[in-house]
């Protein structure tokens, strides 16, 4: 059972019409959410509210003795802008310009060759008992205090300035006793597994750990696994003890350790050996190279690649012989070995990532039904090769085709090309 | 003003211990939103819920007389849910059993060869007062009637289940009349202008019609421009002349006046007059490509492209002379157009897109800052060039890249390859 903070719960209340008329969706709750994970505590409501004052207020009402409230939204320098006014209200407090946050947004404005305005000198008052937290990225200070015996958090709505201010936040609730001291934590980020095999591989590992507090995450890239140490002393050493554990069961599942995604994995291990890749996508049509290029600094290895929607493509670019795709199909071990090995050539590079499948929801036969994908990673001395069938839309399996392909390059880079990077326990390449 | 429902506000408890968690993000609401946008009412509260029976009795309970509240999420058939059980007991009335819902749950289990399960029977409960409506998707009925006064509308939590009861739900309460008449609206989707060159176009026609409400959108591909008729009599008429007004205005930042995307609007443009379709990108490296292929379909037209990441792979696959690569530089006018030349010749399409600039953190210069992007279109008679400066980081100046090379191809296939498809008036191509 996750802990409760000290003496209440978890309330967030996001402030800001756009919220409320369905232009934006409300993700600052999740990095919230993100940001206690370690603490094992848990938000237990979230109330969206539109820019007015009696909402605002109404919401704030909605929260106990106790709690640990955070608001997000309404800090910035319009009229629209009301939250630290609508708490130093409720709280029946005075709002105090702070010098300190003054000089900084001066200085702020100075350098940017902005005369100081009313919204900026509105941005400067605190209400009497909370303390302002520098904001690294906007101008909107955080703010963080007692007031009528709950614990607040003001945070800007603006995700970018929320993201920056959480740490330092979490930080300060630490420092001054309102969170539980956080338990340690171990995290497993998988790839080409689903949960609920992931769930049954750690079943033994669960019975035997009933101190441990587990959680699964769908991701982008596949499954996050997550442990965290029960309250008491023995909390501790079970996790080392379970961890070491899943570490073995999960084994080349795991593409991190950390809250890295896959393709900052692949970038880290190419750049770390002076390597260099090339694409060839038929049915992903250029998402795998559009990942793989998310990062800075992928240019240090990524060199291009082909997009072979068309059969005429795969043969004039990448030198996929006519008679093979006749003989076996686009969809073919041969063929995605052929655009592998073609794209190595072509493009120039040490390693190639190749797919071609039939994403849907046009195009299947019972022999090759909607799913279907092959995925071929090339190397200097070899090709491997190995079907999927993924189960769900057009959509979701063109990104399992990209998690699939990244992932089985990861695994090549990792563990090397002496033997294939698939096992027959992959969950995802299980023959249907 | 937004009119409000009979008699109170609509409010939307979503229920799920994934939503507090951090696992999902609520997704359902801004559903809700978008289904009751010509109804022109406005959610005022939204409030995030776990699966515990005191904490959807108590959301229910922050409802008031008159309101018209959305419950999603806890119709399943697992002890976890149990919306239908909390709302009875907080109403005070007896679950039923709906001999129609149990049938229909019935036939469906047995098309899939399943046999009922308690969880099944469960399933086919109403609370006295309430009506079910068919589940198009799934299995949970959704469920609507009046009780304690409120409005109720009962939905399940997945996603694609409560998409598909939305249009049922809607039109129940329509004929009903728990939501105010529809009002008619009118929709322009547009790209490669900002919201604040927007807003400003029309502010003159919101000045002359004060009884129409606007409101605008950011979107994936630009921004959407709505405009609802008012209340009174007045407002058809109105809302007939202001948009002939918006029509000439916007004229073809306009890409689509209906709920479809820029890349359907693309393939319907090139699949009735046959033609077909390259691309070249270098800064983007496949985010073209993938998105021109999301739809069904868009074999009939994509054949394929290069990703010239490396200047090498612009020389070698696109034959951009190297020597222009030195004088100009990758991100050039003339290298654009030659990228754009050389993938129409060697993909052997009708048209191309070619891309490429300098997306960030790192690489700008006085000359070319981070943003600095050229865009070109190829045709079988002309190669057109303009230079972007986006204002965002990596990420987004990516997807605005997409967007501006998407929809300057969508004009040059509907106003034809005379004259570019650019204007100065443009907001995004105005130098910075």
């Amino acid at each position: 059972m996750p802990a409760k903070v000290v003496g209440g719960a978890v309330r967030i209340i996001a402030v800001g019409d756009e919220l409320l008329e369905g232009r934006t969706a409300d993700t600052n709750s999740r990095w919230i959410q993100q940001a206690l994970g370690s603490h094992s505590v848990q938000v237990s409501l979230i109330q969206v509210v539109p820019d007015r004052q009696e909402d605002i207020s109404l919401a704030l009402d909605r929260t106990e003795a106790g709690d640990l409230v955070f608001v997000t939204g309404g800090l910035g320098s319009t009229p629209d802008d009301m939250t630290r006014d609508v708490v130093a209200g409720w709280a029946q407090v005075e709002l105090i310009e702070d010098p300190s946050v003054k000089r900084q947004l001066k200085e702020r404005w100075e350098k940017r060759g902005i005369k100081s305005s009313p919204g900026a000198v509105r941005q400067s008052l605190v209400p009497r008992g909370m303390t302002p937290l520098t904001n690294p990225v906007g101008s909107a200070p955080g703010l963080v205090g007692r007031l009528r015996d709950r614990m607040l958090v003001l945070l800007p709505g603006v995700p970018q300035e929320l993201q920056g201010l959480l740490l330092p936040a979490v930080r300060w609730l630490e420092g001054n006793g309102a969170l539980p001291k956080p338990r340690r934590t171990m995290l497993w980020r998988t790839a080409q597994a689903s949960e609920l095999s992931l769930v049954r591989s750690c079943s033994g590992i669960r019975g035997n750990f009933p101190t441990l507090d587990w959680s699964w995450w769908l991701t982008d890239w596949g499954v996050d696994v997550r442990l965290v140490a029960g309250a008491g002393k023995a909390g501790g050493g079970d996790l080392a003890a379970a961890g070491e554990m899943v570490d073995e069961i999960l084994g080349r599942l795991v593409y991190s350790r950390r809250m890295e995604t896959l393709p900052q994995v692949v970038q880290r291990l190419m750049l770390d050996r002076n390597l260099t890749l090339g694409v060839a996508e038929s049915c992903t049509a250029g998402l795998i190279g559009g990942s793989l290029t998310e990062q800075p600094g992928s240019s240090g290895f990524f060199r291009g690649g082909i997009l072979a929607y068309a059969d005429r493509v795969k043969t004039a670019q990448l030198g996929v012989p006519a008679e093979l795709l006749v003989d076996s199909g686009a969809v073919s071990e041969e063929t995605v070995m052929a655009m592998a090995d073609g794209c190595r050539k072509r493009i120039g590079t040490d390693y190639a990532v190749a797919v071609s499948g039939i994403s849907g929801p046009d195009g299947g036969s019972p022999d090759k039904p909607v799913g279907t994908t092959w995925v071929a990673i090339a190397t200097p001395s070899t090709v491997f090769a190995r079907r999927y069938r993924f189960p769900a839309d057009r959509q979701r399996n063109r990104l399992l085709t990209v998690a699939a392909a990244v992932d089985s390059l990861r695994r090549v880079l990792e563990f090397g090309d002496e033997q294939p990077p698939w096992q027959p326990s992959d969950s995802w390449c299980r023959p249907s």
